[in-house]
């Protein structure tokens, strides 16, 4: 049985919280937060002990790894601070706010002797079970050589004005899942190509795009396509195109039921998609949670680790070039 | 070059007017209907003569086969006197009323030593490419076994009470087209229930069903399932699902285009189907006459054939008594 | 919080077990097994005690409410004890093997005083999420006055000849939920037709069907159809179409991903539905749960209830003497 | 009764020669091709008249209307003809091979006092029923603001290398198709950028993209993406996903039937797409020809005309110079 510490019971402490109670080898001990009460309330629903400080956790006899839910200009302290623990950690994205604080984190690993620390970038989207099946299946040859993929992604609502002020910005926040996708199907990227949308007159003075498309191509020539927009009237649209010489694979929305109606205006319409990230990815929280666990557990390295936090961060560092110069950017 | 005669200048004659102008290997020269203003319409609108006598047809040196629209208790006479003309004839469905006048149209052809005419009749279903495919694939063996068919067959609005005065009632106006198509799958048919619905209170003094399920099984067991209604609000609900041993193969309904849409209430919402058989059996109807013309043109005996009409009948005076006395019939 | 015995260890036993301990309100207190060591494995994992008699359920100060999860010929006992008791109890189906039994049942009910005893039945599929939303629609009046009914239910593969021998018969074993969907549906049924089908030649010395089809219709002249076979090559086969004088409402099936694949052979083919009930129905055996710790939070009585169970009893005996002796059963 | 003559007994004007004779208010009297054979067997299937001189097509009293079928470099003369004949044309697309040779046009057309003539451009796509759907429900305002247009179009396999050789490349000659439809729905262009692939061996010495994705954004920030490719496993895929602020309108494949198959493999499969464009936008061609019809008649300027043609190769070269110098194009 695994004891784990969770660092920050917002939204995201809670669904690894809650998975961690769900999970049968895994059992929660500690979750830290600087208000307490809110620590308190999530130590209490699940039989563990809460902190103000997040630095307990590192120290905690009845901790053996940890799950980084901070805010991620914490990221990086909470990183060294585990790897200085010998303790293995789960760490929300993004890493950082930008590669110069990357670089600043590794360089503290460095320094203080663990380079390689057991670090799990979160990157949950590569857990979805549809996702991770269409890339088995590209993995295993079933469409020949992958050659486009095109991957949609929109959310249901833009967030509010103030947490897009501190988000880092569109790239940084939402387009960094999918470049986190497009490198675990694609590999290493050469050219980025971008177009930022100011569509939104809500949005307007936040400075940030409410829209973007992304294409990315690797040495060999294969192209990822990436379309974000911050809104969607049907809800949470998630969708990915695997086409490859031999055939395509798709991964479609999910909807809550399987409904579907028909009447004088439409035929075998659907329901809108599930709403949000915590219940359409819901299933790839769970998995995510079990791929660290079993990695922490064999005494492997997890997968996705630091490496690929940063390098999708570049992506998004690359894209924001593109779209705010107007250039195509050759890394 | 096949030269054609039709008799009937109604909708359905019509039809077939514009196939047989339309196929390569056919012409229409002749059409007859005893409202002339009505026959000489068609026959201007393809370079055919008109008359008002059927009987015209029969005999002209002009004509090399015929295509039957009449009226229904006129079927009979004309396919006996195409028969003793020694033209093929290609009939409209039902054959006739009851199979008391199928017995005295048989008398007849015997009588005048015609015994087995080249008639087809005209079960255009059997010649839609998503049922034919799908009967194709169920011979070939590619579900296994066939265990369990099902078919929906829904007309987008009751016909006008007067029509169904004199229809015969719905299980020979409507439900012989799934009684042939069951034929065309499974062949003879031991026994046949019934259950027959008055829901809709426009039809109530019409003394005739407006919608029915019924259920056939053949000797080895094998079963189908008809379920009819008079009316549908998203249209000509037109769908068969053959289940067998190793899968299961679907037809399923046909949009005018293929556009989905969504938002905030329904997605990947379709259009209504095509609104009835006109369109939504266009193709078939251009298919049947083809196999005609092949049939005729070749020497061979076209199928289905008049034995195929007294069999569906014989389903339908079944199915009647099951609805109407609450009993299995036995055949 | 409400403290849940559960009786009988096997199966079933242990999906309840899971989804008590996953719910907010209640909490497994004590499992009761003939099998101690069965009891005792699943206390272990949820912190519960175990025992091997099932009296010890009904007596115990820690137990609130009762899930009878024992086998089918004791469900009266332990719902008559329970009864006596006074503990709410949640019932698995059937209620009893045929409808005598059910008639003693309620004997022994109000001989001891306890006529309407908080009992709820395990007919899990009221509460699956697709149907459950249909059934709403329907009553709200979304597509006007249901007319027709169209139930396909079939598992993946036949059980074991063994368990065939004791189960009752097809309609009690396997048609039994989709009777209860069509009372939940429906209402009152007047008529009953069935066909039997043996065509799996492995099932052929077993005296039971392997494939039926059933009509029911109720005094309004609605209907309902349930096809039925032992065996699906693409897995548990569950569909319901609701189709009414404004409109159609179609549940379908449910597969593990969203995955769609397209090669050269097939396109936008999806994977084999999911596999089994525990699988299918998993959401629904946890929203059944929840409302029968609600009812008995508020003191309702809970829905389905005995009643319920000997109305669909009824019904498999119905069909199972229309389909064995080739006759409609009007009830 | 409209008189065409079409200049061009190829593929593409057999086509045209055919949705002709099908057309109630047009009529094939005259084709013209050099191989004079070829316009021979076209002229005597639609009891037309044959030549081998396209001059014969512009001063003949028979002909009130020309269809442009012949090689891409010839229809600038065969324009500037028409227009000097006072006859409407219909010219297939591309309008010529460069944007220099359309100023060229332009010059003679005004040099000649016929500075407007009427000429349609044959961009079919335009008048495919799905397509042109959407494109209505986009104007009248069914998504709220369109924001993001994402087209799909891959042929089933690449043409001959001799075709790739004279095609201008895959920008103008298949793009060019997708380039309309972008403008049909944004208008004006003002950015484009573009990634172009050559990941098959068998086409690597023709010096041409096998595949590209093409992202053009317009004034207003609004976006649209074009994946193309040579080849598609299963078939000819044309789809399109119009964007808006309030819902999303889709374009699907379209099958040769609505057959779907499950087995324990796959469920709900579908067949290969249509193969290609003569099968796939069969409708598409009859409608684009009533619409000439219709502006002939009436004596309207056909839309779309020699502007958006030369707008669409406009685009085709600047989406060749960013994918060919990987730079942002502005226009």
């Amino acid at each position: 049985m695994l004891r784990i510490g969770i660092i920050g019971a917002g939204r995201i402490g809670r669904v690894h919280a809650r998975s961690v109670a769900a999970h049968p080898q895994a059992k929660l001990t500690l979750i830290a937060d600087p208000m307490l009460d809110s620590a308190q309330e999530v130590a209490q629903a699940y039989g563990a002990e809460a902190t103000s400080e997040a630095n307990d956790v590192f120290v905690s006899d009845n901790v053996d790894a940890i799950i980084i839910c901070s805010p991620t200009p914490l990221h990086g302290d909470h990183i060294v601070a585990a790897a200085a623990a010998g303790k293995p950690a789960l760490c929300e994205k993004p890493l950082a706010m930008d590669s110069e604080s990357v670089a600043q984190i590794r360089e503290r690993l460095e320094a203080q002797g663990t380079p390689n620390p057991l670090v799990m970038l979160g990157f949950n989207r590569r857990f979805d079970p549809s996702f991770s099946s269409i890339h088995e299946a590209v993995e295993a040859g079933e469409i020949g050589q992958l050659e486009q993929l095109t991957i949609i992604s929109r959310d249901p609502a833009a967030p509010p004005k103030e947490y897009i002020a501190v988000s880092g910005g569109i790239f940084k926040d939402m387009t960094i899942h999918d470049f986190d996708m497009v490198r675990h199907f694609l590999g290493d990227i050469k050219t980025v190509t971008a177009v930022g949308q100011n569509l939104d007159p809500e949005l307007a003075d936040t400075g940030d795009f409410d829209g973007v498309v992304v294409t990315l191509q690797n040495e060999a020539g294969r192209s990822a396509t990436i379309t974000n927009s911050r809104h969607c009237a049907s809800g949470y649209d998630q969708r990915l195109e695997a086409f490859g010489s031999e055939g395509a694979l798709f991964a479609e929305n999910i909807r809550p039921t399987t409904v579907r109606r028909s009447n004088k205006h439409v035929t075998d319409a659907q329901e809108p998609y599930l709403d949000f990230f915590l219940e359409r990815y819901e299933a790839a929280y769970a998995r995510e949670l079990s791929a660290f666990i079993d990695a922490v557990t064999d005494g492997r390295v997890p997968s996705p680790g630091i490496e690929d936090g940063a390098q999708a961060l570049r992506l998004a560092e690359a894209a924001e070039k593109a779209a705010k110069e107007g250039v195509v950017v050759k890394l």
